[in-house]
């Protein structure tokens, strides 16, 4: 099935008239297509099987002698600390706690912390700043977003480029303002946009001068080991250029394997430095006590090594390459001779960030939804859910079949192409 | 093996000096046994070796259509709510929230959205209050302590009485002081005594008048199916009795399978009137996406009804009442005629509560301890970890085997006589 079944041309050639036929035809059976989030598909999940498994009869002792049946060990096996402590932290085993399912609920966690206690670098609490704020890189992760707005953070949002966010911005602002406490960082292949900060990017924000001595970075590095092609990219060493300038404590680092075995039955990680730990561990340990050990081993068993880790990640790339494909085969025909919209290749991770001329956004998310194509809710990449530019749409080809995404982003081609006859808007 | 060999008479009989002896051959060969804390056993942790093959290929669907594989269902799947909510909380299954592997992690949470918004009989943060407090029975679990510890919670101690703690001193408390936000409860085979809060208790906490409107109790109902007698005593009807009282949203229950299947790789719980629930809902929405499903399905295959949870904590119940007897039976003949020191008979739960003359406890566990058995530390049944009266002993036969408990009850038994002696305190 095609949305422009009867057109000859270029999309982007036909009329008005011409796009609001396509458009009443797509009305006449909509569809029921829903893109908002990026959910792995079925297919994906499929590779967990024997993950379901697992760890069946297993006579595994821990060389910490800990029983995995049993409580304790707050912080995690090491033998599963080292198969993913270098690989989606860039860290040595004993600089990373393994937590419960949710590296979501580990930053969570961790801002209460810090609200309650401060951090290592300085003992006053940040419940006892009048408006903290954090730097958003935008467009950006809507639950980032979420947790500032549960901890009433004022978020004070940063242009990103394709090297990462606005690095003269970000330095003049942390400078100035000490209740700048921290800044949400998706370092690679982020939400939404898939770049990936330059190695100039993580050196100026590993040194930056701030106005805060308690400045902490977030960084959450959920698509470490999610590729999309052979240029496969590094874990940006931030912990260690933090230390080698002299802020050992500023990065808080957090990853998760929803995203390698399954959504929700992962395990997820916190990793920092030495003195980092020390005070999460000691706060965590009137919390909980212990994390699901049964789970680590699990994952011991899947994996095996880190080799197993990366071999699994090539059945996703498997899965996930050509649906990344197709969008792009799709937006280059359908916006063919269109340059006020633009879209972003990325090498790894889950999503497509589109960006169409100002004041656009929300009237195509609407037009979409009406011929039965759920997109992610235009403004959800920025903090309280607007954009002031109305501009940007998050595009998540995960989870739809390849047939049913090519008819989605036929759907939001016409839909875009229609927005901007509407509204008068050169496609130049 | 015996430590009392060569005694022809009852130990409490020995002479200061036949009791010195006695202790100077137990440091010959000194023991290593660790008796500090609530572990289950490993033939109790064998009983679950068919869960650790779940979920398997299992093809199951929720009724809500959810993919258990997938991100979401906040609030957990409402199969195994149906499963867990009647015979753990004495609640309806929409009364439930599911989360990760710890009750103690949800108290703990649960608390961060009190200081942080407020509960919803009243939006007051309790960060507001300049020295909140929790009436804590004693003695009580530590690990509660500890979570008021971490909030700057001041500790209100109430003495337990046979009947739970007492209510005469609660209702005046309570009444007096509006910074009194709450009340630890362990309402059946409590730790570490074991007894079970009486109905008439149960219906005075139920209806308190309160100063602060804002009154909740944590009613951690950690032993609802952990029978050691068949006196099976049924979950209190707390919930039903607070919304009867006008008090729909004084209780947060805490339940979890820890105890159940597999310490730290159980599933935990939350339940509480509709409002609290949303509530609950409402902020743990910012935290996390959901809870691990796969897990949730895992203890849905492993128990199938409620009747297979029943079954297996009989299994549990043949492994423990053993200890219990045994531990019960040293007790009664160490301590024949010893008429001031006392200890619990407990029918459920993992503890027996040791209560010395005053000015003992420490002393007990010191010479325990040089002779290789390690105590649960005197004081840790109190706030701070001091007993003021110095007197109360939590022990826990659960994870030792037969023959090393009864060692260590003689050892006990020894040490506490040598202390009687040493310090010239009557028998009786």
């Amino acid at each position: 099935m095609t949305i422009f079944t009867d057109v000859k041309c270029s999309p982007g050639d036909l009329t008005r008239v011409e796009l609001e036929a396509c458009y009443a035809r797509t009305l006449v059976n909509p569809f029921s297509i829903n893109m908002t989030r990026g959910l792995p598909s079925s297919e994906q999940l499929a590779l967990a099987t024997d993950f379901l498994f697992l760890p069946g009869r297993a006579s595994f002792i821990s060389r910490n002698g800990v029983d995995w049946r049993n409580y304790g060990c707050l912080q995690g096996l090491p033998e599963v600390r080292a198969l993913f402590s270098e690989t989606l932290l860039g860290l040595p085993t004993d600089q990373v706690v393994i937590a419960e399912n949710s590296s979501l609920a580990l930053m969570y966690e961790a801002l209460g912390y810090a609200f309650r206690y401060g951090v290592p670098c300085q003992n006053e609490p940040w419940s006892q700043v009048a408006t903290p704020k954090f730097l958003c890189p935008v467009p950006g992760y809507d639950r980032h977003f979420a947790i500032c707005d549960a901890y009433q953070i004022e978020m004070v949002p940063v242009p990103m480029l394709d090297t990462g966010p606005d690095m003269d911005i970000v330095e003049r602002l942390v400078l100035a303002d000490p209740s700048i406490k921290g800044m949400w960082c998706v370092p690679k292949y982020n939400n939404p946009c898939g770049s990936t900060y330059s190695p100039d990017t993580v050196r100026r924000l590993a040194s930056l001068p701030t106005a805060a001595s308690d400045f902490v970075l977030f960084w959450d590095n959920a698509y470490a080991v999610h590729h999309l092609t052979d240029d496969e990219v590094s874990n940006q060493p931030i912990a260690q250029l933090c230390e080698a300038a002299g802020y050992a404590n500023r990065v808080f680092i957090f990853a998760s394997t929803s995203k390698i075995v399954l959504p929700s039955a992962g395990l997820a990680f916190f990793g920092a430095s030495p003195a980092n730990i020390e005070w999460f561990l000691r706060h965590r340990k009137s919390r909980t006590i212990g994390p699901d050990k049964t789970n680590q081993l699990r994952h011991l068993l899947f994996f095996g090594d880190r080799q197993g880790v990366v071999a699994h990640m090539r059945k996703h790339r498997v899965l996930l390459e050509p649906k990344f494909k197709r969008l792009e085969d799709e937006l280059s025909a359908g916006f063919s001779g269109v340059e006020s919209v633009t879209w972003t290749r990325p090498k790894g991770g889950y999503f497509v960030s589109l960006n169409l001329p100002e004041g656009c956004a929300t009237r195509v998310v609407e037009l979409a939804l009406v011929a039965g194509l759920a997109l992610t809710p235009a403004g959800a990449t920025y903090p309280g859910g607007i954009d002031p530019y109305d501009s940007n749409i998050r595009l998540a080809p995960s989870y739809l079949d390849i047939e049913t995404l090519g008819a989605a982003a036929q759907i939001l081609v016409l839909c875009v192409l229609l927005t901007l006859a509407e509204k008068n808007i050169s496609q130049l």
